[in-house]
Protein backbone atom coordinates (compact mmCIF):
# COMPACT_ATOMS: atom_id res chain seq x y z
CA UNK A 1 0.00 0.00 0.00
CA UNK A 2 2.62 2.65 -1.11
CA UNK A 3 0.31 5.44 -1.52
CA UNK A 4 -0.81 4.94 1.83
CA UNK A 5 2.59 4.36 3.55
CA UNK A 6 3.36 8.19 1.07
CA UNK A 7 0.39 9.83 2.94
CA UNK A 8 1.37 8.76 6.43
CA UNK A 9 5.47 9.23 6.43
CA UNK A 10 6.18 12.21 3.76
CA UNK A 11 5.31 16.19 4.52
CA UNK A 12 2.29 16.91 3.11
CA UNK A 13 1.00 20.26 2.14
CA UNK A 14 -2.42 19.24 2.15
CA UNK A 15 -3.47 15.55 2.69
CA UNK A 16 -6.56 13.73 0.58
CA UNK A 17 -8.18 13.61 3.94
CA UNK A 18 -7.92 17.71 4.75
CA UNK A 19 -8.93 17.86 0.89
CA UNK A 20 -11.98 16.23 1.73
CA UNK A 21 -12.54 17.97 4.65
CA UNK A 22 -12.12 21.16 3.36
CA UNK A 23 -14.83 20.21 0.50
CA UNK A 24 -17.32 18.88 2.85
CA UNK A 25 -16.91 22.00 5.43
CA UNK A 26 -17.65 24.04 2.30
CA UNK A 27 -20.64 22.27 1.82
CA UNK A 28 -22.10 22.54 4.76
CA UNK A 29 -22.18 26.10 4.56
CA UNK A 30 -23.79 25.65 1.42
CA UNK A 31 -26.23 23.47 2.87
CA UNK A 32 -26.83 25.98 5.45
CA UNK A 33 -27.64 28.78 3.22
CA UNK A 34 -30.26 26.63 1.15
CA UNK A 35 -31.83 26.66 4.40
CA UNK A 36 -31.55 29.76 5.49
CA UNK A 37 -33.48 30.57 2.25
CA UNK A 38 -37.35 30.81 2.61
CA UNK A 39 -38.85 28.30 0.48
CA UNK A 40 -40.40 30.63 -2.75
CA UNK A 41 -37.35 33.18 -2.70
CA UNK A 42 -34.85 29.53 -3.03
CA UNK A 43 -36.83 29.10 -6.38
CA UNK A 44 -37.40 32.58 -7.67
CA UNK A 45 -35.79 34.99 -6.22
CA UNK A 46 -32.71 36.31 -7.84
CA UNK A 47 -30.47 40.06 -8.74
CA UNK A 48 -29.50 41.51 -11.69
CA UNK A 49 -30.67 38.60 -14.23
CA UNK A 50 -28.34 35.88 -12.64
CA UNK A 51 -30.00 32.52 -11.12
CA UNK A 52 -32.34 31.93 -8.31
CA UNK A 53 -30.22 29.75 -5.79
CA UNK A 54 -31.66 26.73 -6.35
CA UNK A 55 -30.38 26.56 -9.85
CA UNK A 56 -26.97 27.44 -8.58
CA UNK A 57 -27.43 24.83 -6.37
CA UNK A 58 -28.43 22.36 -9.24
CA UNK A 59 -25.30 23.22 -10.98
CA UNK A 60 -23.39 22.33 -7.45
CA UNK A 61 -24.88 18.71 -7.72
CA UNK A 62 -24.41 18.41 -11.30
CA UNK A 63 -20.61 18.62 -10.50
CA UNK A 64 -19.96 17.24 -7.43
CA UNK A 65 -20.70 13.72 -7.43
CA UNK A 66 -20.82 13.09 -10.98
CA UNK A 67 -17.50 14.58 -11.64
CA UNK A 68 -15.80 12.86 -8.85
CA UNK A 69 -17.67 9.61 -10.39
CA UNK A 70 -15.73 10.39 -13.44
CA UNK A 71 -12.64 11.00 -11.79
CA UNK A 72 -12.82 7.59 -10.01
CA UNK A 73 -14.71 5.41 -12.71
CA UNK A 74 -12.45 6.87 -15.86
CA UNK A 75 -15.44 6.81 -17.67
CA UNK A 76 -16.83 10.14 -19.27
CA UNK A 77 -20.65 11.27 -18.30
CA UNK A 78 -22.76 13.65 -18.97
CA UNK A 79 -22.51 17.56 -17.45
CA UNK A 80 -26.24 18.40 -16.84
CA UNK A 81 -26.76 20.92 -14.33
CA UNK A 82 -30.82 20.87 -15.39
CA UNK A 83 -32.01 17.63 -13.59
CA UNK A 84 -34.88 17.37 -11.19
CA UNK A 85 -34.23 17.26 -7.77
CA UNK A 86 -37.95 18.51 -6.71
CA UNK A 87 -39.65 21.79 -5.77
CA UNK A 88 -39.04 21.73 -2.48
CA UNK A 89 -36.15 22.75 -0.46
CA UNK A 90 -36.82 19.61 1.49
CA UNK A 91 -36.07 17.16 -1.78
CA UNK A 92 -32.74 19.21 -2.35
CA UNK A 93 -31.46 18.85 1.25
CA UNK A 94 -32.15 15.25 0.90
CA UNK A 95 -29.97 14.95 -2.21
CA UNK A 96 -27.51 17.13 -0.51
CA UNK A 97 -26.96 14.75 2.19
CA UNK A 98 -27.03 11.28 -0.08
CA UNK A 99 -24.31 13.55 -2.08
CA UNK A 100 -22.01 14.15 0.97
CA UNK A 101 -22.25 10.37 1.52
CA UNK A 102 -21.59 9.44 -2.18
CA UNK A 103 -18.45 11.91 -2.09
CA UNK A 104 -16.81 10.65 1.50
CA UNK A 105 -17.17 6.81 -0.40
CA UNK A 106 -15.92 8.26 -3.82
CA UNK A 107 -13.05 10.32 -2.23
CA UNK A 108 -11.63 6.75 -0.42
CA UNK A 109 -11.28 5.53 -3.91
CA UNK A 110 -9.02 8.37 -4.99
CA UNK A 111 -5.24 7.45 -4.12
CA UNK A 112 -2.87 10.12 -3.57
CA UNK A 113 -0.85 9.55 -6.81
CA UNK A 114 -4.31 10.46 -8.57
CA UNK A 115 -4.03 14.39 -7.49
CA UNK A 116 -1.24 14.89 -10.33
CA UNK A 117 -3.35 12.90 -12.97
CA UNK A 118 -4.51 14.73 -16.10
CA UNK A 119 -7.88 14.35 -16.36
CA UNK A 120 -11.01 15.60 -18.98
CA UNK A 121 -14.13 15.72 -17.08
CA UNK A 122 -17.57 15.89 -19.24
CA UNK A 123 -15.49 15.80 -22.40
CA UNK A 124 -14.53 18.78 -21.83
CA UNK A 125 -12.62 20.29 -18.31
CA UNK A 126 -9.10 19.62 -19.02
CA UNK A 127 -6.16 19.86 -15.88
CA UNK A 128 -5.42 18.18 -13.22
CA UNK A 129 -7.34 15.97 -11.05
CA UNK A 130 -6.15 18.45 -8.29
CA UNK A 131 -7.15 21.50 -10.18
CA UNK A 132 -10.62 19.94 -10.96
CA UNK A 133 -11.40 19.22 -7.31
CA UNK A 134 -10.65 22.75 -6.60
CA UNK A 135 -12.87 24.12 -9.33
CA UNK A 136 -15.45 22.48 -7.73
CA UNK A 137 -14.78 23.84 -4.30
CA UNK A 138 -14.00 27.57 -5.60
CA UNK A 139 -17.14 27.65 -7.85
CA UNK A 140 -18.86 26.63 -4.80
CA UNK A 141 -17.81 29.34 -2.82
CA UNK A 142 -18.22 32.02 -5.57
CA UNK A 143 -21.58 30.66 -6.06
CA UNK A 144 -22.85 30.56 -2.55
CA UNK A 145 -21.43 34.40 -2.02
CA UNK A 146 -23.74 35.07 -4.12
CA UNK A 147 -26.34 33.36 -2.28
CA UNK A 148 -25.38 35.76 0.45
CA UNK A 149 -25.93 38.76 -1.68
CA UNK A 150 -29.17 37.39 -2.52
CA UNK A 151 -30.28 36.81 1.58
CA UNK A 152 -29.03 40.09 2.62
CA UNK A 153 -31.01 41.63 -0.13
CA UNK A 154 -33.76 39.76 1.15
CA UNK A 155 -33.23 41.31 4.68
CA UNK A 156 -31.69 38.00 5.77
CA UNK A 157 -29.04 37.04 8.59
CA UNK A 158 -26.89 34.11 6.92
CA UNK A 159 -24.54 32.47 8.56
CA UNK A 160 -21.29 33.01 9.17
CA UNK A 161 -18.77 32.45 6.24
CA UNK A 162 -16.08 30.46 8.71
CA UNK A 163 -19.06 28.17 10.08
CA UNK A 164 -17.89 24.81 8.54
CA UNK A 165 -19.79 23.24 11.60
CA UNK B 1 17.54 21.11 1.68
CA UNK B 2 15.50 18.12 2.90
CA UNK B 3 12.65 20.22 1.93
CA UNK B 4 13.30 19.99 -1.63
CA UNK B 5 14.01 16.89 -1.91
CA UNK B 6 10.82 16.20 -0.34
CA UNK B 7 8.88 18.43 -2.38
CA UNK B 8 10.82 16.93 -5.75
CA UNK B 9 10.50 13.45 -5.05
CA UNK B 10 7.04 12.44 -3.12
CA UNK B 11 3.94 12.03 -4.39
CA UNK B 12 2.21 15.58 -3.34
CA UNK B 13 -1.73 16.27 -3.53
CA UNK B 14 -0.44 20.05 -3.97
CA UNK B 15 2.76 21.32 -4.28
CA UNK B 16 3.41 24.65 -2.70
CA UNK B 17 4.03 26.02 -5.97
CA UNK B 18 0.64 25.15 -6.90
CA UNK B 19 -1.25 26.24 -4.02
CA UNK B 20 1.07 29.69 -4.54
CA UNK B 21 -0.56 29.95 -8.71
CA UNK B 22 -4.06 28.52 -7.08
CA UNK B 23 -3.98 32.01 -4.92
CA UNK B 24 -2.13 34.29 -7.75
CA UNK B 25 -4.84 33.11 -10.08
CA UNK B 26 -8.06 33.87 -8.36
CA UNK B 27 -6.24 37.20 -7.27
CA UNK B 28 -5.88 38.12 -11.08
CA UNK B 29 -9.20 37.29 -11.33
CA UNK B 30 -9.96 39.51 -8.42
CA UNK B 31 -8.30 42.40 -9.88
CA UNK B 32 -9.98 42.11 -13.20
CA UNK B 33 -13.16 42.42 -11.20
CA UNK B 34 -11.84 45.36 -9.14
CA UNK B 35 -11.31 47.14 -13.25
CA UNK B 36 -14.76 45.89 -14.42
CA UNK B 37 -16.30 48.09 -11.74
CA UNK B 38 -17.02 51.80 -12.49
CA UNK B 39 -15.35 54.22 -10.56
CA UNK B 40 -17.92 55.59 -8.37
CA UNK B 41 -20.07 52.35 -7.66
CA UNK B 42 -16.42 50.49 -6.72
CA UNK B 43 -16.53 52.96 -3.66
CA UNK B 44 -20.52 53.67 -3.21
CA UNK B 45 -22.48 50.77 -4.79
CA UNK B 46 -24.00 47.99 -2.24
CA UNK B 47 -26.98 45.68 -1.95
CA UNK B 48 -28.92 44.54 0.61
CA UNK B 49 -26.55 46.81 3.51
CA UNK B 50 -23.39 45.48 2.70
CA UNK B 51 -19.90 46.63 2.40
CA UNK B 52 -19.02 48.45 -1.58
CA UNK B 53 -16.79 46.57 -3.02
CA UNK B 54 -13.43 48.60 -2.50
CA UNK B 55 -14.47 47.49 1.05
CA UNK B 56 -14.34 44.07 0.50
CA UNK B 57 -10.89 44.90 -1.12
CA UNK B 58 -9.69 46.94 1.67
CA UNK B 59 -10.60 43.47 3.50
CA UNK B 60 -8.38 41.30 0.65
CA UNK B 61 -5.58 43.77 1.37
CA UNK B 62 -5.55 43.45 4.99
CA UNK B 63 -5.65 40.04 4.66
CA UNK B 64 -3.06 38.60 2.06
CA UNK B 65 0.50 39.81 2.81
CA UNK B 66 -0.18 40.77 6.52
CA UNK B 67 -1.16 37.19 6.92
CA UNK B 68 2.00 35.85 4.96
CA UNK B 69 4.01 38.22 6.77
CA UNK B 70 2.45 37.02 10.14
CA UNK B 71 3.67 32.86 8.91
CA UNK B 72 7.24 33.35 7.55
CA UNK B 73 7.89 36.32 10.50
CA UNK B 74 6.26 34.46 13.50
CA UNK B 75 5.94 37.92 14.55
CA UNK B 76 1.93 39.23 15.25
CA UNK B 77 0.84 41.67 13.69
CA UNK B 78 -2.34 44.04 13.41
CA UNK B 79 -5.51 42.77 11.62
CA UNK B 80 -6.63 46.39 9.97
CA UNK B 81 -9.04 46.63 7.47
CA UNK B 82 -9.72 50.14 7.30
CA UNK B 83 -6.12 50.81 5.85
CA UNK B 84 -6.08 53.88 3.37
CA UNK B 85 -5.24 52.86 -0.24
CA UNK B 86 -6.54 55.89 -1.85
CA UNK B 87 -9.83 57.00 -3.76
CA UNK B 88 -9.40 55.74 -6.73
CA UNK B 89 -9.41 52.31 -8.28
CA UNK B 90 -5.93 53.48 -9.90
CA UNK B 91 -4.56 53.44 -6.38
CA UNK B 92 -6.12 50.19 -5.55
CA UNK B 93 -4.91 48.29 -8.11
CA UNK B 94 -1.67 49.59 -7.67
CA UNK B 95 -1.17 48.45 -4.84
CA UNK B 96 -2.54 44.45 -5.91
CA UNK B 97 -0.25 44.68 -7.69
CA UNK B 98 2.54 45.38 -5.28
CA UNK B 99 1.10 42.74 -2.76
CA UNK B 100 1.46 40.22 -6.03
CA UNK B 101 5.09 40.74 -6.09
CA UNK B 102 4.92 40.99 -2.31
CA UNK B 103 3.29 37.42 -2.07
CA UNK B 104 5.82 36.12 -4.35
CA UNK B 105 8.62 37.06 -2.54
CA UNK B 106 6.81 35.66 1.07
CA UNK B 107 5.98 32.23 -0.29
CA UNK B 108 9.90 31.70 -1.22
CA UNK B 109 10.36 31.57 2.38
CA UNK B 110 7.66 29.20 3.14
CA UNK B 111 9.32 25.52 3.62
CA UNK B 112 6.98 22.79 2.77
CA UNK B 113 7.02 21.51 6.76
CA UNK B 114 4.91 25.11 7.48
CA UNK B 115 1.72 24.02 5.61
CA UNK B 116 0.78 21.75 8.56
CA UNK B 117 2.33 24.09 11.69
CA UNK B 118 -0.09 25.51 13.74
CA UNK B 119 -0.35 29.10 14.19
CA UNK B 120 -2.54 31.71 15.46
CA UNK B 121 -2.43 34.58 12.93
CA UNK B 122 -3.42 38.16 14.03
CA UNK B 123 -3.85 36.98 17.99
CA UNK B 124 -6.78 35.37 16.92
CA UNK B 125 -6.98 33.28 13.91
CA UNK B 126 -5.93 29.42 14.87
CA UNK B 127 -5.46 26.65 13.21
CA UNK B 128 -2.68 25.24 10.54
CA UNK B 129 -0.96 27.30 8.22
CA UNK B 130 -2.43 25.21 4.86
CA UNK B 131 -6.26 26.00 6.69
CA UNK B 132 -5.26 29.85 7.14
CA UNK B 133 -3.71 30.66 3.80
CA UNK B 134 -7.00 28.22 2.14
CA UNK B 135 -9.24 31.16 3.99
CA UNK B 136 -7.67 33.69 2.85
CA UNK B 137 -8.16 32.09 -0.94
CA UNK B 138 -12.13 31.10 -0.15
CA UNK B 139 -12.56 34.54 1.54
CA UNK B 140 -11.59 35.94 -1.68
CA UNK B 141 -13.78 34.11 -3.74
CA UNK B 142 -16.31 34.47 -1.16
CA UNK B 143 -16.45 38.12 -1.38
CA UNK B 144 -15.60 38.34 -5.50
CA UNK B 145 -18.27 36.13 -5.66
CA UNK B 146 -20.85 39.01 -3.92
CA UNK B 147 -18.90 41.55 -6.45
CA UNK B 148 -19.71 39.51 -8.98
CA UNK B 149 -23.66 40.68 -7.87
CA UNK B 150 -23.29 44.11 -7.64
CA UNK B 151 -21.37 43.89 -11.36
CA UNK B 152 -24.53 42.33 -13.02
CA UNK B 153 -27.38 44.36 -10.68
CA UNK B 154 -25.16 47.27 -12.54
CA UNK B 155 -25.96 45.66 -15.79
CA UNK B 156 -21.91 44.98 -16.15
CA UNK B 157 -21.22 41.41 -17.56
CA UNK B 158 -18.53 40.39 -15.05
CA UNK B 159 -15.37 37.88 -16.41
CA UNK B 160 -15.76 34.86 -16.55
CA UNK B 161 -14.66 33.33 -12.87
CA UNK B 162 -12.77 30.02 -14.89
CA UNK B 163 -10.63 33.14 -16.64
CA UNK B 164 -7.17 33.25 -14.28
CA UNK B 165 -4.91 34.70 -16.89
Amino acid sequence: MENTINEQTTTQVMTPAQFLEHYQGHRRLTRKIIEAFPEKEFFNYSIGGMRPFSEMAKELLAIAVPGLTEIVSGKTGEFDENRDYGNTKAEFLKKWDQDTEQINKLWKQLSIERFQEHVKLFGQYEGSVLSNIQYFVDNEIHHRGQGYVYLRALDIEPPFFYDRS
